[in-house]
């Protein structure tokens, strides 16, 4: 979740500096991402022993006057590596109402009805839902004010308090202006939301493809019939994947390699090695669905065992760098609606093995 | 959603009666849903315009002399579909609880501060978020209690209000016993609350396995390897799955088939078939992986073409009834390291079918 959340901060060229909290004991996992993934912009500090604590650990390394930050800055905006999907929108929308009015915040409609309890755990009254929102993050304070009010605020606050809203109202006079920000924004907070984190994360990774479809007129066929079908996506169609591509190949992490079966996987090892020069799969794993047509009807006799044993051997050795590798073969046949139901079937194995990005079945030799 | 909610009240014995409440244009497909999995203590009315109408018309099924319902109940739980995982000790608990204090509902903590709004937009003041809890279902009642609630409660109420606690206290002064649940009882409100619904369903489904071993040794000790390599899920090995495993068989819903090349795949028709007569596979989809072991080298080349054509056509045929087969083949080796790797990567492919569960892989013959 830092990691995916820091890449986001990190790009965003109007964001003078990051500071990560982390637990002590995390550090050293938080430096090695950090240079893993060059975030020059990126400081790290210890937490607190409460959110409190920990947040105002983070507003004091701008004065601390021997580290390499930045002198202090007009607006700082908090948030939790937690929310991983916040957008750059809604980041600006927070951080100009914060330099505006001192302070701001994300909200969302409350899903449940809040009730207030009794001590002996009866309904004592509910709330009106109508009146009341959920606060979330990224929250916006002109940093003098936010800084103030943890100067200012007691030891119970630091202990149980858990609101920055509420510390520059109380000890600022702030009252922050309030921005209803998307459902992406929720805090990942059980097992559950970990799936529900993955499966935005992989829909956004299966978002568009590049099919790199060869020079023969069957396989330029077989690509444009692909395209079709892969409506949900956004595709383009290439002939090879040569460096003079490099923009294509940049622009997605999916790729629809086709050949025709007897030639080579030439075509995908030039692929990999430009993402391993280029680290198009630092972050993101990337996927490469080797599509070999197959014109002659016995097939599956006639391939070359040497060859699929040099792809299953490649597959097993670009896992290693976030590339997965997976083979289809597909029998043509001149039977239109034959052939039809073979290119929808590709179509949907290729869908599921973008998808799922299952590392598993990497080097699987699949047939249509 | 709500064919997974239903499953699991229809099968609570202490349940008499299950009403549900649909939108006038899905009664047709609730009554379909109803009839295919067999709910005889189901009772499908119609909704209304807001939620208050709708629990009401759910309400007074029970006075409707019209219809087969039994007499009206003691107690009534009024649950939301969209939660679909609620568990039978929580049930009962908000059961027990209304039949003694009139009415009780589920809370669980508040995930993010409730924040209370000016009209502006701006901050009002934070609620201390100790003294709060959100509001879940289900929720129970007297029948008497919530009746004459509805009953005596306001237009507005109806068009505006949306918790019954609240009437229960309001209109029939009955403060709500609140227990608290587990975090498995949220509302599927969002597009990414599917995708965890589904990883919940998903992981539920792949907890156990059963391990069909046939009689030959080296099957038998792969299937030993495979069981301590499984050792996530709960496995049981069996020599084969005639009716007398019929206990085995309806315990799990995920097959792991052992057999030798050369020898054909009559096991997994037999199992195919016993599913479809038992029709395990109704609700949720059953997954059959069928594992051939390779003792001589040339094993790709020797595989008989038309054993392959009847595999895939039987796949494609069967995910009709919702059973999903694969095939993997495993190469037999002496060389110890080298066969503990295989036996690694066939638990991890196992592993990867059975979780995924993915329709479009069925009918694929993996290789180790």
């Amino acid at each position: 979740m830092k990691a995916v959340c820091l890449h986001f901060l990190d790009r965003l060229s109007w964001i003078g500096t990051v500071v990560v909290v982390v637990a002590k004991e995390n550090h050293d996992l938080m430096l090695n991402i950090v240079q893993k993934f060059d975030h020059t912009k990126v400081n790290v500090v210890h937490g607190g022993t409460t959110r409190h604590r920990s947040i105002f650990n983070g507003l004091q390394a701008f004065c601390n006057t021997s580290n390499s930050l930045t002198p202090k800055p007009k607006v700082v905006v908090i948030h939790d590596a937690v929310r991983p999907f916040v957008e750059e929108d809604l980041l600006l929308k927070i951080t100009l109402a914060a330099k505006e009015q001192g302070a701001s915040g994300a909200i969302r409609p409350l899903v449940s009805t809040v009730i207030a309890t009794t001590s002996e755990g009866y309904l004592d009254h509910s709330l009106e839902r109508a009146k009341y929102r959920a606060s979330e993050m990224p929250q916006g304070f002109l940093y003098d004010v936010i800084f103030q009010a943890y100067q200012r605020c007691s030891e119970l606050d630091f202990e149980f308090g858990s609101e920055c809203l509420h510390l520059a109202l109380q000890y600022c006079g702030v009252n922050a202006k309030l921005i209803e920000g998307p459902p992406t924004l929720w805090k990942v907070t059980y097992k559950r939301d970990l799936a529900a984190a993955e499966a935005i994360i992989k829909e956004t990774l299966s978002m568009s493809a590049c099919i790199i479809a060869g020079a023969e007129a069957e396989a330029t066929e077989l690509a444009k019939t692909l395209q079709k079908n892969l409506n949900m996506m956004e595709t383009d169609v290439i002939p090879c994947a040569k460096e003079s591509n490099a923009e294509y190949l940049s622009k997605t992490r999916n790729f629809i390699h086709l050949s025709m079966t007897g030639s080579n996987f030439l075509g995908v090892l030039e692929m990999v090695k430009h993402f391993e020069d280029t680290d198009h799969a630092r972050l993101y794993p990337v996927v490469i669905v080797w599509v070999q047509l197959n014109m002659a009807k016995q097939s599956v006799d006639s391939q070359k065992t040497d060859e699929l044993t040099a792809f299953r051997s490649l597959a097993s050795e670009v896992i290693q760098g976030n590339i997965l590798l997976y083979g289809i073969q597909i029998e043509h046949t001149k039977v239109p609606e034959q052939w039809e139901r073979s290119v929808e079937r590709l179509t949907q194995i290729t869908v599921a093995l973008i998808r799922d990005r299952n590392a598993a079945l990497t080097g699987q030799l699949l047939h249509v």
